[in-house]
């Protein structure tokens, strides 16, 4: 298809996509004529996984084009592949690890990984920037007063083990690994706020059996 | 307490504790002569509180006071109450009720609430933020290409009303329906990171569990 065509499927302007194509996010269109380039449904799919990251996700250009280094590089494993897509998103900021708090903070987040068995993220630890900012979350509640210790937690990390688990069943639905890598990536970046809204939407509910809606 | 143990106690400088007092976000202490106040445990409280809101929520002033007002307004029911709080706080933008995706996402989180039996969200429908907003993120995840459909959501939505169960054990546990409601709003804010932490963490850990760390 032309660039016309790719822009009216996509729902972004031509002048975006040009912007993208120079910023190096969507890879070039064959080359038909000096003029003319031809597009495919491989380009239709990148691109909307572009503007789900900066658009909807409000991803900076400059994480958007690392994310995507790291779903191209099929020389990593799925594992790493995967982690490091995630990884390069914006995430909280890193915890100050001097500070007693912080360091009472990764003992907890330990503590945690311990009763939940999650033996792979305990090994993994701090290399992992999801898991620093769990610290990092832990101890800004604990300097507010509201500590959050392994008990509270765990329970609600089940439910997130097993949110997890079908979120792995469905990518692995898809056929290549790099739409796997890209449903992982848009998914963590696209579903976050629906699970978020679902579950202040089932406090509502929840909180209206419980007390009535009047 | 003096203004400058509240400061100590609470960890705010008493230049920024002097501004929550102008913008009436904390209540006037007990004046004792022309320069000196004094201020109780509730005070911290509130401080707690309200800096979690602003500080680490990121939550305008504006709607913070908004939030506050609804906090202290015992002459509501305990739903309305809980949910005016969160409703005041900052939500997705509502959607477009015009356009035709708006239309079918609309039906699908309708029958979303269907399939879930959650008659009295379902009830109160559009009048909650909660809800336009989930509308507004199911209309742009359709319009990006990736479609959220009823039957995807509702195993989540499951999981989420499990984690607002133990979100209103945990509430009921404080006394007076002031800290109830001041506990359901810092968890709002402050919990919610959390969650999503936990569930990334969790996405690490399956991945490394079904695909090895190599």
């Amino acid at each position: 298809m032309r660039l016309a065509e790719l822009s009216e499927r996509s729902g972004v302007s031509t002048a975006t996509i040009k912007y993208y194509l120079r910023e190096g996010l969507l890879a070039p269109g064959r080359q038909i004529n000096a003029t003319t380039a031809e597009y495919d449904e491989e380009h239709l799919r990148r691109l909307r996984l572009v503007r789900a990251l900066i658009q909807v996700g409000r991803v900076p250009v400059a994480n958007a084009k690392e994310v995507l280094k790291h779903v191209d590089d099929d020389s990593l494993g799925r594992t790493i592949r995967l982690g490091a897509a995630r990884w390069a998103l914006p995430q909280a900021p890193d915890p100050d690890g001097e500070d007693p708090i912080t360091v009472a903070a990764q003992a907890e987040v330990d503590r945690l990984l311990g009763i939940l068995g999650w033996e792979s993220t305990r090994e993994i630890g701090g290399l992992s920037p999801v898991h620093r900012s769990l610290v990092a979350l832990v101890a800004a509640l604990k300097r507010l007063g509201y500590p959050c210790d392994a008990e509270t937690m765990a329970p609600y990390a089940e439910l997130m083990h097993e949110a997890a688990r079908r979120d792995l069943d469905h990518m692995e639905t898809y056929e290549s690994d790099t739409e796997k890598v890209e449903v992982a990536v848009s998914s963590a970046v696209l579903f976050e706020p629906v699970l978020r809204a679902l579950h202040r939407l089932a406090q509502e509910e929840e909180s209206a059996r419980r007390y009535g809606i009047e």
